[in-house]
C-alpha cells in the first residue's frame, strides 16, 4: 500500500493528494496542516472519518488535564466540522462514488483546497470544493469556503455546522464548558476554560451564504448538544446552481497578550466584534490579506534548488512552510514543539529539537524569530533553576521537556509497554538526559555570533550562559582517577540509558563552561565561579580517540555486544527493534537510535581532525538505526564534511521523506519539527556547506551529482546575503551593501 | 429513508438488521444493546464507524467529571474494539463489497450475532461472524467470538485488539488513568479511577485462538497508547481455514459490594484471577451458563400474544428483554435510569419513569426486583431530606433526577438552545417538577399492596410515606381563598412551566397525605403530623370538573390560546414545535407535551366518573403532541378504560415503535425505559385490563380486533398466577395452589 501523495504539480509549490485515502488520514492532516504560529490546525475534513485525528492547538495554552497527566497543549474546539445532507443523504466519500478527487496544499499561499465530484448512492452527482486558510494577517482567524454545485438536478441541502467542544487529547479532556450561545440566529459562540491553568477559550463563528453569486440570508435553526452548538441551514438548489458557504471562525484566549487582563465576558464581546468585522470583509478579501503576507515571506526567504529530482525543491519549501507555521514568534513566552502545532504528539513540549534543529534556520534567515525563541529560554530560567535545585544542583538546568515558562520540567514519567515485564517503561529522559542544558546555550551563542546582537547577549545571554555553567560545575562528579565525570546520563542516543561520560554530553558541558569562563573574563566579578570553572574545565574527563581514531560514545559502549542489525536497518518503519528487545536489553548492545557522538564532530568541528571524524562516522553509522527523526540531518552534514557527497545526498533525501515519504503512519501525531529543521540543515549546512564555527562563517559547498545549484538567503551580522552555490563556485550578494563577490571552493568570513 | 430493522424472523424472538445501515448506527447500538443490570453494553461494532456512540455503563458508578457538570454514569473503557487487517487491508463494511449481511439480537438467549460475507477492495472474499453476550451468570463478564474464514485463498491476518480508555461521555472524561499492563503477553489489564467519586475500574481481557478447531497459541505483540493497551496478533491462514478468536473481558469496580473494601491492587489481582478462570471455560461454556439463566427467566415471565400482527408479540418480548437488562437488581443502592444502561442519555439518572412506568412490571411479575427498586428510594431518603431542607421544606422531597443514594438532586441546570435568546434554556424540572415525591410513594404502595410485603412496609415503606407527607404539608401554600395550593410547579406536561394547582400534582399530594394519615391511624403517635395532615387534606385545593365534565390541567391552561397543532401532530419526529416556539411561548398555548391529567384518571380511577374521563381524554389528547415517550401508554390505558379499543391498540403500537419504529435517530442516546415499561403497561394494564385500585386486583380485558389472546404471568400476594384473556374470557391458573378459574368480562380479587 502506498500513499496517495502527489508531488508532481505546480512547479514544486503544491503538495497534492490524488485520491481519497483513508489509510493516510492522519498523515495528511499533519502534512497538510495550516497555521500561523498562533495556532495550528490539522487538516481534518469537514465531514469527518473514523480514525481521523481532528485537532486545533493554540500556542502557549498549556494545561494539565488531571493529576496523572503532565501539562500539554489542549485540543481546542473544532470549528471545521460541517455535515452536508443532500436530498437526505449525508455527503461522505466512503459512500457513493468518487468521480474526481484532488486535495492540494499551496505552500506559497497557505491555502488548502479539496475538489470532489461525487455521486451519491442514489445517483445524483455533485461538484464540491472546500478551501480554507489560517490567516497570517489576523492570527485568531480561520476561513473556510464550501462550494456546492448539483450537476444532475435540484437538491434539498441541509448544512449542519458549528462549534464542537467534545474534542479531547486522546481521551483527556482539558476544558470546562462555560457557555454556548447564538446571537441573532447568525453568530455562534462557544466558551470554555482549561480546567487547571484557567485559560479562557472563546470560539466565535458565522456563516455567509451565496447562491449564484448573490448573498442570501439563511437563518439557522440553532441547536445545542453537550459541549457543542451548531446551526441547521436548509435551502433548495436547482441543477446548475452554485452555493457558496463561507464559514469564518475566530479563537481568542486569555493567553493572548492583548486579552490577558480581560474578563471572560469581555473576551466574548471581543470575539463577537471580531467576527462581525471579518464578516464584513468575506473570505476572498481575508484570504488575500493573508496571502500577501505569505508572498512577502517567500520573497524574503525563498530557496531555489536546481536538482535532477524536482522533489528536492518541494522538500525545502515544505520545510520552510512548516517552520513558518510552527513558530509562535508573536510571543516570546512560547517556543516550538517537537510536533510544532500540528498534532498531539509530544504534547506541544519543546525539546532540544528546537535549539539544535529548528533555531538555526531562524538564526540565519529570520533573526527576529530566532531572538524570540532564544528569549523563551531566558524566560524559562526560573523553571530551570527550580529543576537544578530539585536535583540538588546549583545554577540552571533546562528541562528535557519544556512547556509554559514557569512550568519547569514536564517530561512524563511513563511510556509504552515494556515487552518483557508488561508494565509501562519508565521515561528517564526528564531525569538524566542533561545535554539539553548545553544545547540551549549553543543555540543562543550561535544566534549572538550570527547576528552580533550584543544587547540580547548582555540582557538575556549572559544569565543563561553563567547559570548553566554553574549547573555543570555542581553536576560534575570526581572519580577515583581524580578527573570529573558525568555519571548516569543519557546522551543523544536514547538507546543507551544510565551511561557515564557520554562524549557528547561531556564535551558540550566543557564547551558551556569554557564559554562562561570567557564571558566572565569580559564581564569580571563572580570570582568564586571563575575559580570553579577553571578547575572544572581543567579536570573534566574528555574522551579521546584511540590509536585507530575511534572514540567511545560513552564509558561502556565499545565493550557491549555487537549483533547483526540488518533486519532493523532494512525496516521501513522505526523502533522495530523494540519488538525484540526491551530498553534494558538494548542497553547491552552496540546499537544506537540516532546520531550521538557524530553531532559533536559537527557542532565542535575544530576540536577533531578529519581522520577521527571519518573513522567514527563509519563505525557509528553502521550501528545506528535512525529511529529518531533527529538522526539523518546530522549524518548528512557529517557525510558532506567528509566529502561523501552521494551518501550525504541520500541522507538529505531520507530526511525529506520522514514526513513526506511513503510511511503512512509516521506523521499521525504531527510533523517532526526537528526533522523539518533538519531538511534545511541538510541542504544548507550539509550540501551547501555553510557553517559557523568560533565566530567564523564558512561556505564550502559539497553538491552531489543531482544538484547543480542552490540559491538561498543568509542573514549575517545584520546584513542579508543572497548566496548561490553552483558546483564549487560561491556567489554572495550582499543586499544591504549592494555588493557581489564570487569565491571558489570555500568562503570564510575572516 | 427507512430503517434496516427486520422483525420477521425467528418466531418473534429475533430482532434483525438486514443490511448495514450507517444512518442507524446509534439506534442499533441502543436497540441491540446487551446487559445484565450490572452493566449495559451498547452494540457498537468491533471495527468501528464514524458517528457510532460506543458505550459501556456500569450501574451505580456515578461520577461528576468536573465542576460545571452533574454526576452521571461514566462511559467505561471499550473492551469490544477489534481491528482486523486482512492481507494489509482493514476490514470495514464501508469499503469493498458486502456480499451478505445479517445482524440479529436473540431476545431468548441474549446473544448478538453478526454474519457478513465481505469482499475486500482487492477482491479477496471472507466469511466473518461476530457473536457476543453479557453474562447473566457472571455479572462482570463480556464474551466475544470472532470467526473468520477466507473464501478465496490464503490470507495474512493481523488482529489488533485490546482495552481502550479513551472513551468519554460526549467529550467529558471521567477517569484518571491508573495503570495499564500486560501479563505473560496474554492478559491485558487497564485500571482507571473516576476522578471525583474515586471508583476503581479494572478491565481485564484475554484472547484465545483456534484454527480449524485446534487451539493455537499466538503471542501478542503488546503495545500501549495513551489510555489504551492492546495486542497485535498475527497469523497466516490458508483458503478454507477457519480462525476463531474468543475475546473474554471482565469489568470489576470498587462499587461492587464484594470488592468495596479492597485496594486497587487487590481488585487487579481479582480481575486477573477471574479472567484465568473464564479462560479455562471458553466462550461456548460461558455462553451456555448465561443462556440457561435467560431461559429460566423466560420460562417464568413469558407473555404470549396472539395477534394478527406478529410484531405485537415481538414488541412485548423486546420490552421484557430490556426491562431485564436495564435493572440493577443485584444492589438496592441502584435503580433504573431513563435510558436504562443503554446510553449516555439522561446521564443514567432515575426519574419518575422508574416508579410509575418500570416498577409496576416488576411488582406484578418479579417482586424481588421490585423490592430492590423500592429499597433504592428508601435508601435515598437522606438526599430527599436534604432537598426538602434546601427548599425550605420539611420531611423528604425526592429529587427529580436521582443518582447515587447520597447525591440528592442531580438535575442539570441548563439545556438546549432557546430559539429566541440564543442562550441555553434553564431546566426547571429539578426545582419545581415536584409530583415525583408522590409518584415514589405510589410505586411503593402498589408494591406493598400487590405483594403483601408487610415487613418492607414497616421497615422502609412507612418512613417514606410519612416523610413525603410531611413534605407536602410544608409545601402547601394558603391562598386568599383560604384553600391550600401548590403554586409554581411543573406537572407531567413539561410544556407548562411555573403553573399553579396542576391537577395531577395536587391530587397526588392529597393522595400521599391521605395515605400517610391512614398509616398513622394504624401506627399511632406523631400527633402533630396527624393534625397537620387532617388540616391539609381538608383544605387542599382539588380541581373539579365543570358542568361539561372538563377539568383544568392547571389554573390557567384552559384560558390559554388554542392554535392549530396539525403540523406538529403529523411530524414523524418529536419536539418539532421547539423549532417555532421557545419554552416561554409554549407556556401561553394550549399544547401538551404528554399525558398529564389523564394519568390521574388512571392512577386514582375511583375518584372520577366515566364521563369525566371521556371528556378530558378527548379534550387533552387533541392538544397533546406525545413529545415525551411517557405519553402513549397512559393514553392506551385510558382509551382501554373508555372501551375505545382500536384507539388503545393504536397507542400500544405507537408505544412499541418509540424504539423499534422507523425513526432512525430516536434512540441514539439509549432506549426509552419508561416507554419500554409502557409497552408492558399498555398490553397488561391497557388491553388486558389489569388494574390494582384500593387494594383490589381487577382484570377487565378490552382486547382490540387484532388480538385474540394474551397469556401472561402475574404475581399477586406472593402467589404466581398464569392469566389468559381471550375475548371476554379470563382464565386464571394459580400455580401455587394448582387451581384454575374462569371468569367472564371481569375478575376482581374481592
Amino acid at each position: 500500500m502506498s500513499t496517495a501523495m502527489d508531488y508532481t504539480r505546480g512547479e514544486q509549490w503544491l503538495i497534492g493528494e490524488s485520491r481519497f485515502c483513508r489509510e493516510q488520514l492522519g498523515k495528511a492532516e499533519s502534512v497538510f496542516s495550516l497555521g500561523n504560529g498562533y495556532m495550528g490546525l490539522r487538516s481534518a475534513t469537514e465531514e469527518g472519518y473514523l480514525g481521523e485525528r481532528r485537532g486545533l492547538f493554540v500556542a502557549g495554552c498549556f494545561n494539565c488535564a488531571s493529576e496523572n497527566e503532565v501539562t500539554e497543549l489542549p485540543n481546542g474546539p473544532d470549528v471545521l466540522g460541517a455535515e452536508l445532507t443532500l436530498n437526505g443523504c449525508r455527503f461522505a466519500l466512503d459512500t457513493g462514488k468518487i468521480l474526481s478527487y484532488d486535495r492540494t496544499l499551496n505552500l506559497r499561499t497557505g491555502e488548502l483546497r479539496r475538489s470532489v465530484t461525487w455521486e451519491a448512492p442514489e445517483g445524483e452527482q455533485y461538484q464540491l470544493e472546500f478551501t480554507r486558510f489560517v490567516s497570517r494577517a489576523r492570527l485568531p482567524l480561520i476561513g473556510q469556503k464550501i462550494t456546492l454545485r448539483p450537476i444532475s438536478g435540484e437538491v434539498d441541502v441541509v448544512l449542519r455546522s458549528g462549534l464542537n467542544g467534545q474534542m479531547t487529547n486522546s481521551g483527556a479532556q482539558h476544558f470546562l464548558e462555560l457557555q454556548k450561545r447564538s446571537y441573532d440566529r447568525k453568530y455562534l459562540q462557544y466558551t470554555s476554560k482549561t480546567n487547571q491553568s484557567g485559560i479562557d477559550f472563546v470560539a466565535t463563528q458565522t456563516h455567509l451564504f451565496q447562491v449564484n453569486g448573490e448573498a442570501r440570508h439563511i437563518p439557522g435553526v440553532m441547536a445545542m448538544g453537550r459541549r457543542k452548538i451548531f446551526g441547521d441551514y436548509a435551502l433548495h438548489l436547482n441543477g446548475g446552481d452554485t452555493l457558496v458557504v463561507e464559514k469564518l471562525s475566530t479563537i481568542h484566549t486569555s493567553r493572548d497578550k492583548a486579552l490577558e487582563a480581560c474578563t471572560t465576558q469581555e473576551i466574548q464581546e471581543y470575539g463577537l466584534a471580531a467576527i462581525r468585522e471579518v464578516e464584513a470583509l468575506g473570505y476572498d478579501a481575508l484570504f488575500a490579506e493573508s496571502k500577501a503576507l505569505w508572498e512577502k515571506e517567500w520573497a524574503e526567504s525563498e530557496i531555489q534548488v536546481t536538482s535532477e529530482n524536482p522533489f528536492d525543491q518541494l522538500a525545502i519549501r515544505f520545510a520552510q512552510y512548516h517552520l513558518s507555521i510552527m513558530t509562535p514568534s508573536h510571543d516570546d513566552r512560547m517556543s516550538v514543539g517537537a510536533k510544532g502545532l500540528s498534532g498531539e504528539g509530544y504534547k506541544g513540549h519543546t525539546f532540544w529539537d528546537c535549539d539544535q534543529f529548528v533555531l538555526p534556520y531562524f538564526t540565519f534567515t529570520q533573526p527576529e524569530k530566532a531572538k524570540s525563541l532564544c528569549s523563551y529560554r531566558y524566560n524559562t530560567l526560573p523553571g530551570a533553576r527550580k529543576k537544578a535545585e530539585e536535583g540538588g544542583f546549583r545554577g540552571a538546568q533546562f528541562p528535557w521537556e519544556s512547556a509554559w515558562v514557569s512550568d519547569g520540567e514536564v517530561t512524563p514519567a511513563l511510556g509504552d509497554a515494556d515487552l518483557i515485564t508488561g508494565l509501562p517503561q519508565v521515561i528517564w529522559t526528564g531525569k538524566i538526559e542533561q545535554h539539553i542544558t548545553a544545547d540551549v546555550v549553543y543555540g543562543i551563542w550561535q544566534y549572538v555570533q550570527a547576528t552580533g546582537d550584543m544587547a540580547f547577549l548582555r540582557e538575556k545571554g549572559y544569565p543563561v550562559i553563567l547559570e548553566t555553567a554553574r549547573f555543570w560545575c555542581s553536576r560534575l562528579e570526581e572519580g577515583p582517577d581524580g578527573r570529573l565525570h558525568l555519571n548516569d546520563v543519557i546522551g543523544p542516543d536514547e538507546y543507551k540509558e544510565h551511561v557515564s561520560d557520554n562524549a557528547y554530553t561531556n564535551y558540550m558541558a566543557w564547551w558551556n563552561m569554557t564559554l562562561a569562563k570567557k564571558c566572565l573574563e569580559t564581564l569580571g566579578g563572580e570570582g568564586e565561579l571563575q575559580a570553579k570553572l577553571a578547575d572544572c574545565i581543567a579536570r573534566i574527563y574528555l574522551p579521546q580517540p584511540d590509536e585507530t581514531g575511534l572514540m567511545a560514545q560513552d564509558a561502556t559502549y565499545l565493550t557491549l555486544r555487537d549483533i547483526d542489525l540488518t533486519k532493523y536497518k532494512n525496516q521501513d518503519y522505526v523502533l522495530g527493534i523494540y519488538k525484540d528487545y526491551n530498553a534494558h536489553q538494548l542497553n547491552s548492545i552496540q546499537v544506537s537510535k540516532q546520531a550521538d557522538i557524530l553531532i559533536l564532530f559537527y557542532l565542535l568541528e575544530n576540536l577533531f581532525d578529519e581522520k577521527t571524524k571519518a573513522v567514527n562516522y563509519r563505525y557509528y553509522e553502521a550501528r545506528t538505526l535512525h529511529d529518531s527523526s533527529l538522526s539523518l540531518s546530522t549524518h548528512c552534514i557529517l557525510a558532506s564534511d567528509l566529502d561523501e557527497r552521494e551518501q550525504a545526498y541520500g541522507f538529505f533525501r531520507k530526511a525529506s521523506e520522514i514526513d513526506l515519504g511513503p510511511n503512512m503512519r509516521s506523521s499521525d501525531e504531527g510533523i517532526h519539527s526537528a526533522s523539518i529543521g533538519g531538511i534545511w540543515q541538510s541542504l544548507i549546512f550539509g550540501l551547501a556547506g555553510v557553517r559557523l564555527t568560533d565566530g567564523v562563517l564558512r561556505i564550502r559547498p559539497r553538491l552531489p551529482k543531482a544538484i547543480s545549484r542552490i540559491a538561498f538567503p543568509l542573514w549575517w551580522q545584520g546584513e542579508r546575503l543572497k548566496v548561490m552555490v553552483e558546483g564549487n563556485t560561491i556567489t554572495i550578494h550582499n543586499t544591504n551593501r549592494g555588493t557581489t563577490h564570487v569565491y571558489t571552493d570555500c568562503y570564510q568570513s575572516r
